[in-house]
């Protein structure tokens, strides 16, 4: 195995279950410090609402070591020998150099965040968030810095939770954001909604603009961060414009990539045209079974699955990944942001045509307490009904909605089957028209209408 | 239209929607005070989380007339006469009768309370709760009355939001149950969870026991409820024990009715062999798509959608509700009680042979403040892995979580399929896997192990 986090050590732990020690010689290479640790937990050790570093860590080094994984940390594996079938691994404190052989690999090296090129990104007070060595370095950071203003480089999930979690340590936040609108992710008018919940909440949102330099004090800690237009006063700065797949390993063995520099595997997450090999996690592109197409979705949650799906392969049972349809929740404060399926971009890129609708309702029946709004944004397509994708931006009860739209976009329902949906209705959790069926009738109707 | 609630008036509203006055003329007969209420509300208007009556009501007679329903209110249908195509109706207060024509019919004529016939059922300070002047009538009482103890009569969805709504307006409340546990829609072990927190609530729990008389004191008001083995000290009693459907009219008039006694209808809601007869909400029985038989559930969800669909086709357009799945979500103060599909029993009815699992797990990661505890117990198909049923018990976020069984449910999934699901993930929504999918994971792994 190589890389101890979610997918690597999830797939060791599961081929454990299948065969004893007797069966199966279990060697897993960490370069970190650190194995199974929740890297979407760090926004909220660092807002505080986790206490302590080590509440993030599923399972330790010891932990995984007393089930008979042999788990080398602080080790790195330097290059894959596909035809000789081994491993290079070097010892990062010593460099010290050893080749390891195997019957079966799994490649788990996840992502690296993308780290803008450009003048002063190194300098003190610029920090990344993927590593608990990460969190830990930003918040000594902002124990030791007396200044009071942050600004947040990126306006997708790690921006909008580190722009929480820095307003509840009493910053002041500034998103400076590449794109029209926060969370990519979104269409721009479902965007536009959370820029102005975010303003609402005191965070000064900066919309297409581009980073381009990191200005430094006399202590060469950073004091600000420019775009071509403006400059903003900055006692912290966070990086979170996304990640890559970390395949340089992979690419210099010769293995396939795609087009977002993802591995590429088949079904049961083997390797294309690599019967001994496997690969998950971030390090992997996964099938989007809406547009049928490769997609590269660093998320913890597929990469637990990989690791389950890997270690049943390897144990010699059979599981399957079959693909994502792209869920993905997040908030900024109480307000939730979740979408699945296809925008309408992507939506257009595949050559379909569709439908769009936007509602407006409420997380409960309107007259009970605590009724909070919501809206919902539904794609259809044109001439099946076919449901193609959901967003929600709403407040407490809103996110979790959107797996009702992923569970029948998986199923390949059409949004007039979607009306007739038997959901949990009750005035605490929901309208009688629950959000996503009102959705679906207006989806439903404009299908009908427009064919 | 017979009958101007849920089912009655969102057809009228539908029908009105596709045709205008000049092409259909739409008379609606309602016996009571009020339209298109929230009978589902009732429990929150007396437990004092919704201030007024008139936050329960959707649509008042007024705002149906300003649509063009010629609405005559406190008139009810005495007579269906289906060989004349017309129907008698009585108003209430003068007595006086008459006969209207029709082209096509609607019966909407709702759900009545069971009313055990016992000694003292009538006294002062014995309530249902299906009625707005059901409401009105409790609150009146429990503001007269100075004693602070109340009985439940019941143990299901009405029993245990009334048990939070007394024990909200400071009431040593009781609940007398027939069953072996609370919430007989749940399987004993989930309702063992119900009865224990309920307990922890400070609500005594009084199971397999039938009350068999309303003990009165000297004012006639009642002093007691009793049971064959004891007596409860009670200044008002709350009788929640189910409804049966309204279709005396309707069986006299010779039109099919069910096991259940509710109408029949087809796919497009018509009265089974009756081409310009419609019927929706809780007087009909629906389909249960995973076990393929009739059954009544009184629900406003399903009277809104039958209302939408009968609507549609008197409109002249065509919908069809298909069937249910059994979801039903309610709440007890902070237990959240959710399910759908089949229980143990009636997946034995069905003649199907099931594996059964139950987890623990949390409504967000573990480490994430207030993730609270849930148990979600899962039901599959011994050879096919098909789900047939989900039954959740926890706090908040627990309930809504069934949606996603209700969605994989009707579309026929495994539980196999389920484990692969796409669900939104992040720390304050959700642990990594889902409870769902954990759930869903077990049931794939005794299916496998199984079959």
């Amino acid at each position: 195995m190589i890389g101890g986090d979610a997918a690597g050590m999830s797939a060791a732990s599961q081929a454990r279950r299948l065969r004893g020690p007797d069966e199966l010689e279990i060697v897993a290479f960490e370069r970190g410090h650190f194995t199974s640790f929740s890297a979407c937990g760090i926004p909220y050790w660092v807002g505080g609402d986790v206490d302590e570093r080590d509440q993030l860590i599923a399972r330790t080094p010891e932990e995984h070591r007393a089930r008979d994984i042999d788990l080398r940390m602080r080790t790195e594996v330097t290059e894959i020998d596909v035809a000789g079938g081994r491993v290079r691994a070097r010892d990062v404190d010593s460099g010290d150099e050893s080749w390891t052989s195997y019957d079966k690999l799994v490649i788990a090296t996840g992502a690296r965040p993308i780290r803008p090129d450009m003048p002063g990104v190194d300098a003190p007070g610029v920090h990344g968030v993927q590593t608990l060595d990460d969190g830990q370095a930003l918040i000594d950071s902002l124990t030791r810095t007396r200044g009071r203003r942050a600004v947040v480089v990126g306006a997708g999930y790690i921006g909008v939770e580190m722009a929480e979690a820095l307003i509840k340590r009493g910053y002041e936040v500034t998103v400076v954001n590449r794109g029209s609108e926060p969370m990519s992710t979104l269409d721009p008018d479902m965007g536009r909604l959370v820029h102005e919940a975010m303003e609402g909440m005191g965070i000064t949102m900066v919309d297409d603009a581009e980073v381009t330099k990191v200005h430094t004090g006399e202590d060469g800690r950073v004091r600000a961060v420019a775009t071509e237009d403006a400059e903003y006063p900055a006692d912290v700065v966070i990086l979170g414009i996304g990640v890559r797949p970390e395949t340089a390993l992979a690419k210099a063995a010769g293995l396939p990539l795609g087009a977002h520099a993802g591995l590429l595997t088949d079904l049961s997450m083997r390797v294309r045209g690599h019967e001994n090999i496997w690969a998950g996690g971030d390090c992997v592109e996964v099938l989007d079974l809406v547009s049928g197409q490769e997609r590269h979705i660093a998320l913890g949650t597929h990469a637990n699955k990989h690791g389950q799906v890997i270690g049943t392969n390897v144990g010699g049972g059979y599981a399957t990944f079959p693909g994502v349809v792209g869920t993905a929740v997040s908030k900024v404060c109480d307000l939730e942001i979740a979408r699945t399926g296809l925008r309408e971009k992507d939506a257009r890129r595949a050559g379909l045509q569709f439908e769009t609708v936007t509602i407006e309702s409420t997380s409960r029946a309107g007259y009970y307490p605590n009724a909070s709004p919501m809206t919902v944004k539904m794609l259809a397509e044109r001439r099946t009904g076919r449901l193609l994708g959901v967003q929600i931006v709403g407040r407490e009860g809103a996110g979790k909605r959107v797996d009702i739209a992923a569970v029948a976009l998986t199923a390949g329902m059409t949004v007039e089957q979607m009306t007739a949906l038997d959901l949990g209705y009750a005035p605490p959790f929901s309208p009688v028209w629950d959000p996503v069926l009102v959705a679906a009738r207006k989806a439903s109707t404009a299908v009908r209408q427009g064919s």
